[in-house]
């Protein structure tokens, strides 16, 4: 990438994000009523313009090889409250608030992060059932 | 994937992460301090690895296709505070506290995710340099 390039996408004003290979740009989801990270998907440029035009989370769903706006069944929509780009602009950062349940994973939770990696006594890694502060 | 793989997936405590077609999983890191993301960047295995032996985040570098121990060379080492996994432990996210200057972003910011997408008056998105509460 020539330097001009560079500089007008990680200092410049324009949004021009980055899609992979595939088509798609990881998007994290993080709790606009504590911060804590609910979930991580990935958008294609219909899902992500979705998103803008609705303030509503959409992703792309590479199982089902669809957009997927997010609650559709469960009714636990993401409402963007803040919505961001990293310095190379190839990631999303969306601060939301979940609608009805307030329940961002498919498990129930509220986070699909709900476990922790910790260390046993044999000295491998495990998980522990552990919600985070969010 | 059959019913009972897809249960001990989401809720058994054996960490048996999954990595892409590219041998990569997204590691989301936050801040300790704030919980804001600082980052985001993919791991292989032996980063993953390198991670959990040390306690400071490795990434896989797919520009340079090597391991990047993260402030190798400007110093601001990311420590591990907490490390989660997602339901289907196909995403990481690390909560760390940046060692040195607490910079984590190759621009010199805190936070690569410096810019917020703001909707102009003709109704395109642009950016607005606006550091997230981290």
């Amino acid at each position: 990438m020539a330097a001009e390039d560079k500089h007008a996408l990680e200092e410049g004003l324009e949004f021009t994000p980055r899609f992979d290979a595939a088509g798609l740009i990881p998007v994290i989801a993080s709790d606009a009523d504590g911060g804590g990270v609910l979930m991580f998907a990935f958008a294609n440029a219909a899902a992500l313009q979705a998103t803008l035009d609705t303030g509503e989370a959409h992703f792309w769903s590479r199982s089902r090889n669809k957009i997927w706006r997010k609650g559709e069944e469960s009714g636990n929509v993401l409402d963007v409250v803040d919505m961001r780009t990293d310095c190379d602009q190839d990631v999303l950062w969306l601060t939301v608030r979940v609608r009805g349940g307030g329940v961002a994973c498919h498990t129930g939770r509220k986070s699909c992060f709900y476990r922790r990696l910790v260390r046993r006594d044999d000295g491998s890694w495990g998980l522990a059932l552990d919600a985070p502060h969010t």
